[in-house]
């Protein structure tokens, strides 16, 4: 369990939209880099190194003018993309008074900044989080904060055979659902899981009357991004369809989505975004609180076992994990994060 | 004061024993390792490295199945002696799917853990406290956690002079108790403190009408295990049975018993056991219940002044001290423990 | 910003004269080191490294007898020039039982402690602070810890630039302040500043109903000791005075004096000192208590943001600074201070 890299040219959640005043400036440590955001009363968003070249105090203390934010120790002011536009009681401004740019997006609810090269932040790469204003849901949200690294969340949620046991009175997946693996498949930027349960009366949150089949499928894509969702079908469905993904419009009940994102802070915290709730055609407000507080049962379960974990990974010399057959989501996600960031290393250092 | 080591073939209290409620797995950190012990609804004692070979999470947050406990994360089912019986999801269970076994028992109402060879677990090396069901005495008993190493606490019951000024105002030994020192003799595995006050009308935890001959004597053996007892005599004793041992059914007054452990867990943390009471011919329980309450007093003086004089070491770059004639029994007993670690050691890379 | 070295051979505050009891001894730590200061019941005052001898518990938890200190562990008895006098059980008193001596000097109603060499200590060297008993001043005081470096507060009180950004909501100085500079001269062991503000209606804790010329100045001097006085003058006593001192006995109101002292604790802590208040001529107790206020309020937002500065420097790798115009008086100080300690350092190394 070595030290892990994680991927640079990536959009990572910063916090939710809704949540950024417009003139508020917010701080956030992202891959150890300290970011001031801030919304202008314009609709415009920029982010910024949170450092003032002059004695480092903070711009998240700043102050907002125009689309322009002042460091409110001795009063420096930051054009959006990072220079200093104003040094009160001087009139030169050295070349090298200027601070980092990161480039940041509003998208699916969310605030995104790209922790790479500026150069290559292509907002196709935002992953296909459905937004709290999404027509067809009614999704609940929250945040949680963790003392552990965000690839301990990852691995979390890349091998969900814990549902079994850190969710056995939350989700309610009994002893079979770790006895036998979902499907996994590598894909662009991530992997794939799929999952039929055939002639079941559900989970906690898809209950049925009668016997069902029901499916679950999610991606998780780089950099800590989970898309989740799933529905209870007709029996034969999952033979019907090869047990391959199904079609929505044929679900009977239980459609829900929920986006979810870990978000490296510091060496070892990590900040955890999440919705969840039903298709409009499959449930309700009353649904989404019902599973929402599923999710807050659980999501406090998983939160107690994993900084459990991280305290005995510290307090352990030479940490060393023994993978099992449900790592291979765990494993398959890890190598690729580690090829990709081998790789901007090696092109950073060429560029160097 | 360079660190010191810690002997490892020995018991070490891990705890009490009527708190171990059956099937409540518990973390304790010894010696810096990080062990579960758990008793099985068929009473047994087990005691494991608290530490998952999957990914390290800890097995006291597990659950017990019979003899075996399960990890709680991804379900890795744990046979008492370490080896894992069960995988969910996969048949093969690799040999190195193994984690550490502690030899534990349960006596004098304290759970002993081994923490060196298991081969070397000789019972015999418990040390012989008073259980809290011993039919002579009426004990009361506590534990408190310390924010400095065990070392400094072992000190601090190795030389009884302190009394004099940390306990001034609770156990009210007064100033001629420091200035004249106890008899120290080496014993098997530590130190015998004996001794005698002639002429004398007690101290707060032993008050006498007239004036008496009073006793005390304790061990302090490895770990670091303190049994003391002592009771007042008619004057005269002390002289007639040459400053030796007094017979006790000559007692007048006064018999009371203590155990009192000293377990070393991260590097600068230890807990600290006690019981405390008097012998059924010299006391109740009220009588019991006001040596608590003095004992509370103390042990919260001793506290204070341990954990500061730890914070003044851990701020003095090279830490010397400079030992007094009170200092016979530290010097005597850190010698042995310096000694049988030294042994361990070279025992321990011969083998290797 | 490399680790910056403190003068030695300097008086620092340790505290508020009238808040030490006799014979209540008080630990603090200077420039890193522990030091228990005590005052007699013959109102003698006394300082000595806080680390006993022995076994190296705090004397701060000691017991005065008479001009001496008791360690409250094991009893040695302490001189006040740091020998220890009386070791209970035992006649020798080896000749290096002895800790070191502070030479401590009670001053301006604040406690000084000089933490170079004691054969330097010259009272002369106290800065002329005005004490809380000044017969001119009614003064209020207090104090603040501070989880920074003393040198960030150094470098606040010497760049007066903040007060238009810092405390826009406080002190109530408008952008025209921060837009030129102050004069600043180098000063025996400092920096003196001084500011005309011509034709204004002065700030909040100033306030003019019609045009006056408003002066202010305060002294910088090492370790790090604020004097500042200042007042409202007639329209024109800025020219008539050639921007210089005025004739205090000129002023037609608010003249004030505040001594202000930075005292370093431990590497990244620091306590601070302050009063401030009228001159008799130019206000009363609810005039006193009006300038706490705004004081309370405006050295809160100082340590907001020192302390949020800390924090960044701390996260930053090899943090640089980037001196403006307005950071003469910083500069000029911090030269004299690497300068000194650089002289102290060698004479040291010579005299090895
Ligand atoms: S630290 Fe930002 S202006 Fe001085
Ligand atoms: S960490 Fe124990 S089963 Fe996975
Ligand atoms: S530590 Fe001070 S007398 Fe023992």
């Amino acid at each position: 369990m070595p030290v892990m890299s994680y991927v640079r040219n990536a959009w990572y959640v910063a916090g939710w939209s809704q949540d950024l005043a417009a003139e508020k400036p917010f701080a956030i440590t992202v891959l150890g880099e300290r970011i001031v955001i801030w919304r202008t009363a314009a609709g415009n968003l920029h982010a910024l190194e949170d450092r003032c070249v002059h004695r480092l105090a903070p711009l998240s203390l700043g102050r907002c003018e125009g689309e322009r934010l002042r460091c409110m120790y001795h009063g420096l002011l930051f054009d959006p993309d990072g220079k200093v536009a104003e040094i009160p009681g001087q009139e030169l401004i050295p070349a090298r008074a200027q601070v980092r740019r990161y480039p940041v997006a509003d998208r699916h609810s969310w605030l995104w900044v790209w922790m790479g090269d500026p150069a290559l932040a292509d907002q196709g790469l935002i992953p296909a989080a459905v937004g709290l204003d999404h027509p067809d849901y009614i999704l609940g949200h929250g945040q949680l904060d963790y003392a552990a690294e965000a690839r301990l969340i990852n691995d979390n949620l890349l091998d969900f055979s814990h549902l079994t046991f850190v969710h056995a009175e939350s989700f309610g997946a009994g002893p079979q659902f770790a006895a036998t693996p979902g499907r996994i498949t590598p894909i662009e930027r991530g992997i794939r899981y799929e999952r039929w349960t055939e002639n079941s009366m559900g989970s906690s949150s898809r209950r049925s009357e009668v016997p069902m089949d029901s499916f679950m499928s999610y991606d998780f894509v780089i950099p800590g991004i989970l898309l989740m969702t799933g529905g209870v079908f007709p029996l034969g469905t999952a033979k019907a369809c090869d047990y391959g993904q199904p079609d929505y419009s044929k679900a009977v009940s239980g459609v829900t989505f929920t986006s979810q994102a870990v978000t490296p802070m510091e060496g070892k915290t990590a900040r955890y975004f999440f919705s969840w709730g039903p298709h409009r055609n499959h449930g309700d407000e009353a649904q989404r609180d019902l599973l929402m507080g599923i999710a807050a049962k659980a999501f406090a379960e998983d939160k107690t076992m994993i900084e459990a974990q991280q305290r005995v990974i510290d307090d352990t010399p030479n940490p060393q994990v023994m993978p099992t057959a449900h790592d291979r989501g765990v494993t398959l996600f890890n190598r690729l994060v580690e090829k990709l960031a081998r790789e901007e290393q090696r092109e950073q250092s060429e560029a160097a």
